[in-house]
């Protein structure tokens, strides 16, 4: 399978092997073009076009793409679901409702989980069926799939359109093993670095000499607790040394001012 | 909050109260529209508005929203940033770069787990703010967030619209506590039952049968072995009641066949 595929040459070379996302009788060009962004975007990279309405190649697609061109002049066409699926060994269809068919219906981030683990096991080549725009997948392209995908939504309202169910169904692909996440959270720092629990409390002492020379405390009692308060906001508050040098520079200001009036 | 925002109509009463989305300064009132019918897909129905280029209410908002117009209708409109977010208790930044702002990075997956977390402990209203097609959110933008809101894409192509955004970003939301979803993997049976391994064992001595009288076991060695991969195939395929019926009904047709030659 490696190297059939050269859109593939934008992406990392430890990037995984992606679902191939195959489009039956897609309608509308433009169409085609958003799925091919919404699949770059996702490191999804083999398109499979089943007999589109309008022919093929089509100019709506390529500028509907807006860089994403690679997918489509890599895409593949054929004339028949059957022989879109052929090399495939697991396929999924991608349905909005039940088909009244014996099937497993598996959620798009089960349905990743799936090609994953069958890309590691035998790197098995997986494929997604998307039907076109206004009808969807026919039964019998349905009963040539393993299961089907659903993408689950607001049961009152779901509406996606062709590239957003592509987008969805390649998110939910790439988010389940992101080679290019590191951490879930992470903090960005810019141009400075963490403040050390030191200069934290360097500030503090800046801050309780001041505000005792103002007159904060009312009575020497409150003032071991009132300062416990404040120190918990500031050590909680993840400072940085820029914002420590900050604070020092405000604290002077505002005691200089005092002694003017 | 409950109740201020009617759109919420269109949703199960069991639906938990999604985050606020907040466009601010979008362009192209199509792409308020794309946005609002991303956000009812995925139960998302508080929509603010930062001082649109095009003016409020927009046409051109409606026909893209395609049924997803209580959501615009129930859209509040600010004139900054500030306002917009001034009665929020958690925000969140949309930026497809680092900013090179001293803030924590979460995946759309981690801001959504966030944004439950803090509904559930406390009923925190929270918002997710992204900004202008062309440019995105400003540095003065970011800096009113408690966290940045990072999408994570293929490094060689992040070209998301604003609509795709906000749909991944409510996916994103929806996916992490779906109360649409019954099951990760679900069974489809259409209008029959799952057979009972007895029905699949009488169809094996139906099998049996009419291929022990077609020759088909070249030893009395081999019959034990050969039947239990036809059994392994058999037991392993998830078969219904009407799958060993239309199978009873093969067997016949083509022992029969035979017995015409």
């Amino acid at each position: 399978m490696a190297g059939t595929n050269t859109a593939r040459g934008t992406l990392p070379d430890t990037a995984p092997l992606g679902p191939a996302v195959i489009l039956v009788h897609p309608q509308l060009g433009e169409n085609i073009g958003m799925c091919a962004r919404a699949m770059l975007n996702c490191a999804v990279t083999e398109l499979r076009i089943v007999k589109p309405r309008d022919g093929w190649p089509n100019p709506a697609a390529v500028s509907a793409a807006s860089g994403a061109a690679s997918i489509l002049e890599n895409a593949k066409l054929y004339e028949t679901t059957k022989e879109a699926v052929a090399d495939l060994e697991y396929v999924l269809a991608t349905t909005a409702r039940n088909r009244g068919v014996v099937k497993d219906i598996c959620t798009a981030e089960a349905a990743a989980k799936l090609i994953h683990e069958k890309n590691a096991a035998k790197t098995q080549k997986c494929g997604i069926l998307f039907g076109p725009e206004r009808t969807g997948l026919e039964n019998d392209d349905v009963a040539l799939s393993d299961a089907i995908l659903n993408i689950p939504l607001n049961p009152g309202f779901s509406s996606l359109n062709l590239a957003q169910a592509v987008l969805l169904a390649c998110y939910a692909w790439l988010t389940a093993d992101n080679p290019f996440k590191l951490m879930e959270i992470e903090r960005s720092l810019g141009d400075t670095e963490p403040a050390q629990k030191g200069d934290i409390e360097n500030l503090m002492g800046h801050l309780e000499d001041e505000i005792a020379k103002g007159g904060f405390f009312r009575s020497p009692e409150q003032r071991p607790t009132i300062m416990r308060n404040i120190r918990n906001f500031f050590f909680r508050s993840g400072m940085t040394k820029q914002d420590v040098r900050t604070f020092h520079g405000i604290l002077s200001c505002l005691a200089g001012k005092r002694s003017w009036k």
